[in-house]
């Protein structure tokens, strides 16, 4: 079988922001997570998720938003041609760094579709996911704002949930549901009942929508915020020093808030938002637990070791992560279901069941304030 | 008051050997456990033995007996003449070690007493040891070979016993008891009864006997051993040439064999062995566990650090044993009583309750021929 045609007039979107203080030591401020293999697939999560973008959007349709602390690590990562790289000079949450994109490729290219999809996230089954955003795309032509809605595999509590209703009837996009609401994160019982009704998908964050669309949706919604992005968008194809003039001028004022917020919650009370079923492996690789499903397992212990296998010494141990990044020998014994991460200037010890906690211990470096190890 | 002189004709053995391995990864095969500070004291146990031996002994009357590999670290950390330091060419075990320093002090002194005491050991209580000393020094010179029997705090399963019988009656001696004989590392209900009698106490492997008491009893009980150690002893001081070619004809051949088998068993069983009650503060430092009780609290958690305690991060843990040894910082979150030893090329972590089987991991080491961390 060829390989399909990337879509038409379709541009991928990678926000690629967040510390991901939960993956502390290896996630750091100044490398955060999506710099980082953690699958052990030796790609990093950047560079997978824009392998997995390039045969919807073509080479040239990923556009890279992130960080100007991470422009020149991303641009080693990916080889991207400048044009496909956003940087932002302080971090606005993501309804600027989605809407920024979306103004520099309408400015380019007229009325496109484009798709966001957050650089740090881990999924598997790449048929169902090009198959859900060929058809968010044509949903997105009908003017919806299109999320992908993921299977929920367990009554997460990590997650938002996006709720489904009646059929879009949109040609073309013939598992497309109305969306009736998006909700954040439940807590275990909540989360279970989502899961009773099969209305209740995880939303991953990605959003397929026409420029125009999105566009017009924050004219009318967060018009400083529109006028502002339309003003630097204008600008960043006139030459560097008026980018960074206008830049300089405008992003410091702009509102920080999350697309979901800016465009997603209202938009679907409008009844505006359409939610594709998502039938594919996704983990949004939270902490070091949620990273353990990733791995294979090194033996039947249920061992998971990121990194040098032979690096480990395992001695009546189970089902715990290992991350020997350091060189080192890591020895356990005696320990079930610990997370062990061995970098050159940090150790972090703990238990799968903490790791959402780990960013207490990145507050508390910070409180003393030992900035080198953030 | 005026210090007290050093004991009269007695000399301070101190055998320095084993590789400590359930202290890896602290303790290597080429620094091993008594080259360490493993208290916080700013000595290691090797030179915190000889510092409470010189009161009782004298600046020039203690001799330590150790591995030719470790006999440049030992002079270091001591400042030893050449004189004081038994260069032993492989180990042969404690009687060896013990027998060769005593005939070697007898063909320089005469008939003296010697006191054998481990460098491994940590005592607390100085009166209480030097009194000790004292008396098993004065119902030496009566004939006995004299060990110290330390009061058991707790119905250890990890130390050998000793058991008391009747009044030694030796003037200067009062407390000095009849040893009726010798136990191995009870079960857990034998070290309760044995408690319960009040009779048993501790061996803590401190042998006081005069030079001539020693090698008689080894003459009748071991006589090969015997003529070896003399005939090494004979050349010792006549040359290194003289030395080295006694040595290299005869140390190889010599029994492998404890000084509590060669020696104390045999001679308890006959009536010859005495026992000097000692009440002072004793362990030896076997494991991450016992060092635990040796090493003051940093705060109410009962976390017990050995090293830099800036350089660790502790979130909802307690009573930890933690040695960060690298430089690195060391971050535990959500466990208590682990043990976690941060070292340069090698990270143990494990538990309390687990740290006498951290030889398990040694042995897997061993097993996979990474000689380089043992």
């Amino acid at each position: 079988m060829p390989e399909p045609e990337p879509i038409a007039d379709f541009y991928a979107v990678v926000p690629a922001g967040g510390s991901g203080t939960r993956l502390w030591p290896v996630s750091r401020a100044a490398s955060p997570k999506f710099l980082h293999d953690l699958t052990g697939s030796g790609r990093s999560l950047l560079q997978a998720t824009v392998d997995r973008l390039v045969p919807l959007a073509g080479e040239d349709g990923v556009v890279l938003v992130t960080g100007a602390a991470h422009v020149d690590a991303a641009r080693e990562q990916l080889g991207l041609a400048d044009e496909a790289l956003v940087a932002e000079p302080s971090p606005r949450d993501s309804m600027a760094a989605i809407g920024l994109a979306a103004a520099i490729l309408q400015e380019r290219h007229g009325d496109v579709v484009i798709g966001s999809f957050a650089a740090d996230q881990v999924i598997s089954g790449r048929d169902g996911f090009e198959q859900a955003v060929r058809e968010a795309v044509v949903a997105a032509r009908a003017g919806y704002v299109v999320t992908v809605g993921i299977a929920a595999s367990r009554p997460s509590t990590a997650f938002g949930y996006v709720r489904s209703g009646a059929g879009l009837g949109v040609d073309g996009a013939p598992s497309a549901l109305h969306a009736v609401g998006f909700t954040e994160k439940p807590d275990a019982a909540t989360a279970s009942a989502y899961l009773a009704t099969g209305e209740y998908r995880w939303n991953a964050g990605m959003f397929v929508v026409r420029t125009s669309v999105l566009l017009d949706h924050l004219a009318r919604l967060r018009p400083a915020l529109h006028d502002g992005l339309r003003r630097i968008a204008a600008s960043w194809d006139t030459g560097a020093d008026a980018r960074a003039r206008v830049l300089a001028d405008t992003w410091p004022g702009l509102e920080k808030i999350a697309i979901d917020h800016a465009i997603a919650e209202p938009v679907a009370a409008e009844g505006g938002v359409a939610v594709v079923p998502g039938v594919f492996g996704w983990d949004d690789v939270g902490d070091f637990n949620s990273l353990a499903a990733l791995l294979p397992s090194v033996d039947g212990s249920g061992t998971k070791i990121l990194g040098d296998t032979s690096a480990v010494i395992r001695v009546e141990s189970a089902g715990s992560v290992l991350v020997p990044a350091s060189g080192r020998t890591v020895a356990v014994l005696g320990l079930d279901d610990v997370v062990v991460v061995d970098t050159p200037d940090a150790l972090l010890v703990t238990t799968r069941a903490r790791a959402q906690q780990v960013k207490d211990i990145v507050a508390a470096l910070r409180e003393r304030g030992e900035d080198d190890l953030l």
